[in-house]
């Protein structure tokens, strides 16, 4: 099967020193974030009261093109990194074929996920501050588990808001947080004023990402010593996940192989942006040239159907505006099975890179997801997350395209994790109940409509 | 931390091309297995009827050192394998020990465990033979995930036993096997005689292990085209997981490491006896000395307090009998949360090395064993399988008796699996409910004196 190995592997001494800010090499900066009390461009001085300084700091620079890994953060990576580019000889032979097809597997750590690449970064900025803890929310688990994870290790509190659905309907992925020693909180909970609030308000109620988010900045801003950590959107967390695509690159570039196509699901976009930095990077400097796709469900349609424009990254609103493609803070997206792409909008950087069309978008529906995903597993020995899958749909489109024009295109996708703690949504798919969510027009005209008025101009 | 890198990989075309089978290299061979009808040592032909010819023959050929691996299977080993042997820096530095520590990891598959190197070479042997399918009991779920994935590789039917109550408390695994297209059977069920047998004398039982493989057995019997496999105990298992002790050695000599010390869970025998062949070799030639150490579980200690005798292998006495370390076939082990390691007896082959007394083996509780689970989790970044933790709980005592002597002892273990479904067992540690259980003198005493009455002169 060619002399490329199926796994290709990164020496130790090969891995990146260094993480890749691709704001530093683009003409047309994202947005500023906005202070939502004053809607101006905030200040590392008034972030840090919400984040670790240090990441305040790197949330803001967009001029910087590197930013050295400290020791600590390249020990711990060496725990579970580098991560393997496989070549999916199985997936190309069941295909029949001419592309080649490579993924980039984030899964082989207990997390799960890609997750923990910021989140270790987090937490040791926030040990590096002196912190006691630092408190966040958590839908799906990977977040939640990668930050437990990442606290452990540097013997930091982590307190973590899970929305109450999952918490009762997903008691694995607690019992892997509370093994690692996190506090874990079913949100709506009577710990914050606005967890009492929403009880009060909506007795019953099974939470939201929205309220877990407002709670666990709450948690963060009324105690001494600790701060909130957010594990996508960010630009300081697709900073930490640019070793993703350092590593792919690095790994196709040791054998000479020239990606043409790479796909990444992108739900707040920490995944996506961190697997095409290096190489929206090269685009940016008139290097090369790369067909990049970011995939998302079609139940939340941020890119595709939503608006570029100023909205709040949060429901409760406390958290800064972002300019991003968005679907509105308060569209609620329909039951999707992959629970770590409902996000309204989309990581700034993301957004700004699509609207100067360095990346395209395509969104993809649940079922075929999953037919994807089966066929995967079957024959590459991997059950993936059923966010990852969504990049295995279109890599799957793409290859099969090639099968009727011929072409030998090499497709590089991330494979974000493995679907372990998310067997519920596959005996759905097994029993041939599920189904297929599009949000109507009318839906997304009525969130969108209500955007924040913001009158700035960047 | 030394020139060693965190994981050693093997470079693919190191990977090992031949099993090895230990017992050509024992001057006293493990006793024959026996006929259950006749007690006399059972031969290929008869033992055609229940497993594949070519895996009969495996079975009983005490004698040719080594086995190519065909290619097809060295080929879907490429899709998992070569996997890593960890240096454990970041326990060792936890512990504080002088010693080298390092675990053969296993668990980077779907299957989340070692049965994969078994499964696939089975389902192989049974598609060579122009089988239709395979049949298979499974309790905890690893061995049927296993053998599903490796089925559906061949693309052979696999109908998998599931007892009941492993298929009611843990749907997970559940639905893994059937992603994989296997058909799941809660057992006792009214498929076979059997099962409407146990049914109707045991209503609304959940069914145990000895019950599921009599089902899967007849099942395998009673359908043209069908055999029956098995995950461990066998000696063809043992012949298979091979290739984990052949890639350990490898890695080790890559270095220029010498093992002093090499410790491996033992329930039925298959990871224990794969890791240790290679290097039991070597002592059986005498060109090399180990301490090597079985861990079982206090709950079902065959080898540290069960006899060596002719035995039933499944409950339902119609397996061959085998002689080795038992606690007789009627023992039913107290509740224990390593599910995998629940049985009654010990591969024949690791039997008589221990008997030999070429191994060592010492029997563990399992609070003490999750202690170890959890530090091991949170150090070094895997949740590990209760299996496997038993190996850890050793690893790390033997470590810590060379920080009072001073010795820089190097230190391998097997790390079998990942524990991400067997989270209720962790809840329970985590909660503080968990409890040891061990069984008495009497309870043996009673199992063990109905062991059958075998006059066989070998």
């Amino acid at each position: 099967m060619g002399e490329i190995p199926y796994k290709i592997y990164l020496d130790e001494n090969e891995m990146p020193t260094q993480w890749y800010n691709v704001r530093a090499d683009m003409k047309k900066k994202p947005a500023p974030i906005l202070n939502p009390q004053t809607l101006k461009p905030v200040t590392v001085d008034e972030l840090s009261h919400v984040f670790c300084t240090e990441l305040a700091k790197q949330e803001l620079d967009d001029t910087t093109p590197y930013f050295d890994i400290p020791e600590e953060i390249k020990s711990f990576y060496k725990m579970y990194r580098p991560s393997p580019l496989v070549r999916a000889y199985f997936l190309e032979k069941k295909l029949g074929t001419p592309a080649h097809i490579y993924y980039k597997f984030e899964g082989n750590n207990t997390s799960g996920s890609h997750k923990l690449n910021s989140a270790i970064a987090q937490a040791y900025y926030a040990k590096k501050q002196g912190l006691k803890g630092v408190t966040t929310e958590t839908g799906a688990g990977q977040w939640g588990t990668a930050l437990s994870m990442a606290c452990s290790y540097f013997d930091l509190d982590c307190q973590v808001y899970m929305v109450k659905v999952s918490y009762e309907q997903k008691p694995f992925r607690r019992e892997v947080m509370r093994t690692y020693g996190a506090a874990v909180t079913p949100s709506p909970s009577m710990n914050t004023a606005i967890g009492r609030k929403i009880n009060e308000e909506f007795p019953g109620t099974l939470g939201s990402l929205g309220c877990a988010i407002s709670e666990a900045v709450e948690a963060a801003m009324s105690q001494d010593g600790y701060r909130y950590v957010l594990g996508s959107v960010l630009s300081q967390v697709l900073l930490h996940q640019s070793v993703i695509g350092l590593e792919t690159k690095a790994a196709l570039d040791k054998y000479g192989i020239k990606a043409d196509t790479i796909i990444g699901c992108a739900g707040g976009g920490s995944n996506l942006g961190g697997l095409i930095s290096p190489f929206a990077g090269e685009m940016l400097r008139g290097e090369a040239c790369y067909d990049i796709i970011a995939v998302e469900p079609a139940s939340c349609p941020s890119l595709t159907r939503g608006v570029y424009a100023y909205d709040y990254c949060d429901t409760g609103k406390v958290c800064p505006l972002a300019k991003m493609y968005t679907l509105g803070s308060g569209f609620m997206p329909s039951a999707n099975h992959a629970g770590g792409l409902r996000y309204h909008g989309m990581s700034s950087v993301v957004s700004e890179l699509y609207d100067q069309k360095l990346l395209r978008a395509t969104s993809v529906e649940q079922t075929s997801v999953f037919e994807a995903a089966e066929m995967f597993a079957r024959v590459e020995g991997i059950l993936p997350a059923p966010e990852s899958s969504h990049a295995i749909r279109v890599a799957i489109d793409e290859a099969l395209k090639c099968k009727e024009t011929g072409e030998a295109k090499n497709i590089v996708f991330g494979l974000t994790g493995t679907g372990y703690f998310d067997m519920f949504a596959y005996a759905k798919y097994n029993d041939g109940d599920m189904r297929d969510y599009i949000p109507t027009d009318e839906e997304l005209q009525k969130s969108i409509s209500k955007l924040p008025k913001v009158e700035m101009c960047v």
